[in-house]
């Protein structure tokens, strides 16, 4: 037994030099270094050989008197940094929450697209945040647009992190900033639903994840201009859900509604969805990933973090609430669609203000939200912005609810700097957003024909069927209006 | 970067006043505070002003102090605090799970119906709990029923807590019991399906979380006469598991079956679930939720909360295993909803006991639920008690055994103060719930008409479908029966 | 209040005591205790009183002490614990994720059958890992195979950890362990689904967790010989994923295509999976599982454990990616189940590397992997493996890729030993594997009658429907087939 737990041992220990070795390629320099791999048996490189080692065995020492030196703030540190990657992990999740209550909201034969949107969507961003999207929010000095240390590869202090142990380590805080980053994309996704060809969602997506959102993003809390001017928005009301509820609010105002949506006196038709049990346990996946989202925002392991969850828990709990019963007062039974809307409303509307409110404040921000949502919808059809999913209504119109909501019960707040900042957002989003809409018209194109909208995007853009062997009802709807055209 | 991270410092700062001084809007005098803003301006509120002043300083003071001084003992609390939270997300995720199960459990016309039961329950669960339920279970020091505090209001010491970090903070111990007393609700659901009154549901949730769950809990947990005898019950297997299994059951009993569950001879017919994929995948999220429930229940982060999530998984594996084997010895064929219930049957089994048996006598006791389970189903069927989901087997009939084995199995406990635990807060429970269904058939109503149940309650009560655009079968075995009536 | 308080203490401290003594069980002479325990009261056994009750004091004493003591060494264990805990909890997860993953690709007639398999597999596999499992695979010195301490009876040591809090307290690496041993099995599930028996899939299950893995991993995580020389796989792309792999391919293999597979020119023919819903929602999963299954198995908590989960990050990314664009290059469309395999493929090659490689050499590895996997899935159907799911492709392919690319971008890594731990854990696996098919196919049986398969799995095994209610399509390609036979 004894060898067996030395070689664990040794194998540790190989393992931290591994990455000690490896860090080195997080540097500016990594991409060059590796491109001079080829070199590295030079003259100058052999010379180096000893120097290497003699690095390596302080580095090892340092190691072990690390290893016994456990102090509170070391661990505090690791707690800190266990506890945001965890939370980042339940953000994450949120990607299959998105996915699946969208692609219940929508009808089955547009469901492939919708799925296979929300799984890339991630994947893309993830990619394109870690290329530049990060760096753009938190690095540099520049009040309006970060950049620099691309591809993460500068130091954590050059992203406004402290040192750890007393700050996050560089890696968590990255992946839970690039969880947020995905989340303001996915939005989107919902409100384009069932009509934009797959390739330009997956463009927009770049374009939102790697330029718009980080830019945004750097002047809420990359210490950016409306960051010195105290505007409070904890976890993102603004920062993530707003911008993506105004990305989204062009994206379907530009795409215009879907074929049927309505009828001959122009009054909007329901479109219903084709799974309430996908919508559903998309919306309570939403609901366990916002206990990383809002208090995961705190940035650290501390007594407060679950007040955020209490609150946070309390706003959804009476959005759900009062979306029932104004539901069921306005329409005369409980819509299942308002029940799930309110939930999530009362989430995005607390997130700005989780840390700073009492407890009845999150009760109110979240009854509040719960209603706004329950007319919000109908407007925006009567708008003819038609949003399959009622995404603006939740992320925008509740995630401005939210920060003005910090304004009037956060006292330190100021309710006009609030304005500001959800103007300024707003603003900014919606001009790039449009940019970035008409140049994709010009170009790939943004929604598919009429001929494959009727047939549904998953047999036209995918090639395949969300539900094979199952019969399916003719889709009315879109018969009628297919035949009109 | 060096402005940045001031900033973020200040930021953080702002914060933790902000905190400070919202903290004492959870305290007694918080709602009068809150009524009294008007006069903030008064000349009695300006003289404060100083003082308040120089509190903030000292206060800010202490917070830096306190930055400054990381002792092992406040970093264990908030591991303890972060664990916890993290408990509590996973058992909220039982909701999801709840939801899944019983939906795919029951038929797809009443399908919208029950995951709105399954949404909303969450909600009115947190919102009566913070209210009223919180405080009957955990503060007072009556032996029957607890009280004072309502609304978070009272200290963490008032509701049995030592301080933080001795003890948890308040918010997250109120987050694990929310999450807690949602279940218990939940479970009713499952077994009054198909055939109940959604808002007799939703009134019959707030009676259960806010007041008799709240005060058997308070025997076992909140320090009163049961935990005073000895009674031991670790997570709940009668804590929460029977009281939902004892509610549902006499909800289920005063309902009375579903039509066409009896044929003309009396004799039980089967009613398949319609989506054993939702079935399934609930009962492995709640399997996942579970090492939140019983691990969790510890209150602390220590080196024996995985033994607890060890026992917790072999007695779910060992209940799954046996029900297996029974389900196939004694029907010829493996019947997936009997493997489903037998793993949730060793669950509720081990609930009671997770902490204090060995790993053979968890298996031991998983396995017996898993045999239980499958003979106790069609046993309610034959008492003309009609449970779609099984849920009074698994919750009450398996939370009894768990209940009994702590005093079988862990040698300090005895099995008569078990059996008196058990009887009592059975017939507590059994008595508050007629009382609450009879009061709820007087008034509102209870069950809906047969026209609405042969149509399905997500029609009759929603006024939607739950898989639009599927083409379904009709349902026979309703027809026969409405035709009857 | 007060009594209240204390109490919970003495509750507390019971629980202690309780757990002190059933701690006793986990030892090798547990069982025998147990069944001595009617002569409990024999003289000998009452001379001991006095004993008992001065080691339990000394031992509360302990006890107190330790509780006073908080050193930020046990701090670190318990948050070691904790971490690993909730990583276990979201591999155990990943149940749930294959079992949406594989129920999506498969038909409906088969639902029910893969849902059994997928939860019964981690319920078999807890049991038999517990009883025997672990021990070969940790315990005991031999390069081999391990062995003693069977159902977790010996001591921490035994298995290779450091005494607690150095090392991790032995339930929670057990839990993490099973959970591991459980995903070899569940990647099997996919690959020979569709056809075959229930029976025989559940025998199977328990020789590979029980035998054949656990006897590769002592190889490689045990202390064996590929640890001595040097092989290199953190997470188990070789150990978990490739292991399953190839056991899938041998069961694939031997139970030879589903009836209809292949057309009269022997060309395979798509068999279009049920649900894509499912399938996306178990990508969506898994990708969550795999932040528990690779940073946690760096068995401890640290500052690098979410470089780990970055590395896995971006290599799911470029995973889903680089198949997102293959698939739509080589087939002019972007195929959902390409882009799920994608991301899948992408996790699997960087689970070997995921300590030791750059962000850069983490997208490379994802991205190979996700152009591999799009090319491999036709080229097994070409070689006549049948795999419904496409787990060959992903799991062995790609754990082979990700098991070279140690070899390749860890540069104290040898490819040859790579190759070489490769090459053994392969021809080991696939000669156990093959015993243990051909072993069930002489006694039991392993392939279903081709009525039954025609019928669907569900009904001839299970007697019940995945979706009743719902009207299905006649399965025209098993019906041509069927004719045929």
């Amino acid at each position: 037994m004894k060898s067996k737990v030395k070689f664990k041992n040794n194998r540790t220990k190989k393992k931290q030099l591994l990455s000690a070795r490896y860090s080195s390629f997080l540097e500016p320099t990594a991409l060059i270094n590796r491109l001079d791999r080829t070199r590295w048996f030079s003259p100058a490189t052999l010379a180096c050989i000893p120097l290497v080692f003699i690095i390596i065995a302080l580095w090892a020492g340092a190691a072990t008197a690390q290893d016994q030196e456990l102090t509170p703030e070391y661990v505090k540190g690791v707690l800190d940094s266990i506890w945001i990657l965890v939370a980042s992990i339940f953000v994450i999740f949120m990607n299959a929450g998105f996915g699946m209550l969208e692609t219940g909201f929508c009808r089955h034969k547009n469901a492939v697209n919708i799925l296979a949107k929300n799984l890339i969507v991630f994947a893309l961003a993830t990619l394109v945040y870690w290329s530049i999207g990060f760096s753009i929010m938190f690095a540099g000095d520049h009040p309006f647009i970060g950049g620099g240390g691309f591809f993460l590869t500068g130091e954590a202090t050059s992203y406004g992190l402290d040192p750890f142990p007393s700050g996050l380590p560089l890696p968590v805080f990255f992946l839970f900033q690039a969880a947020f980053a995905a989340t303001a994309a996915t939005i989107v996704s919902g409100a384009v639903a069932e009509r934009i060809e797959f390739s330009a969602f997956l463009f927009f997506s770049l374009l939102i994840t790697g330029i718009s959102y980080p830019i945004t993003g750097h002047w809420i809390w990359g210490g950016g201009w409306l960051a010195e001017m105290g505007f409070g928005d904890f976890a993102g009301s603004t920062a993530v859900h707003s911008v993506g509820g105004w990305a989204a609010l062009v994206g379907a105002y530009i795409l215009g509604p879907r074929m049927g949506k309505y009828d001959e006196d122009d009054q909007p038709r329901a479109i219903p969805g084709h799974n309430m049990g996908f919508a559903t346990l998309g919306c309570l996946i939403l609901w366990i990933g916002w206990f990383g989202f809002n208090p995961g925002s705190e940035l650290a392991a501390n007594e407060n973090v679950a007040y955020i969850a209490v609150t946070t828990n309390l706003a959804a709990a009476a959005g759900g609430a009062t979306a029932t019963i104004t539901s069921w007062l306005k329409d005369g039974k409980p819509d299942l669609s308002m029940i799930i809307n309110g939930v999530l409303a009362g989430l995005v509307g607390i997130t700005a203000g989780c840390n700073g409110v009492s407890y009845l404040e999150a009760v109110i921000i979240g009854a509040v939200a719960g209603i706004i949502v329950v007319f919000s919808v109908p407007l925006f059809d009567q708008l003819k912005v038609d949003d399959p999913v009622g995404a603006t209504s939740v992320h925008l119109v509740c995630g401005i609810w939210g920060t003005l909501a910090v304004g009037i019960f956060v006292e330190d707040a100021n309710i006009l700097t609030q304005a500001i900042g959800i103007i300024s957002v707003g603003l900014f989003t919606v001009i790039m957003s449009t940019i970035f809409w008409l140049a994709l018209k010009a170009t790939t194109g943004i929604r598919v024909h009429g001929e494959q909208e009727f047939e549904g995007l998953d047999i036209a853009e995918h090639g395949m069927e969300a539900y094979t062997g199952f019969m399916k009802e003719p889709d009315a709807l879109g018969t009628g209006i297919v035949q009109k055209h």
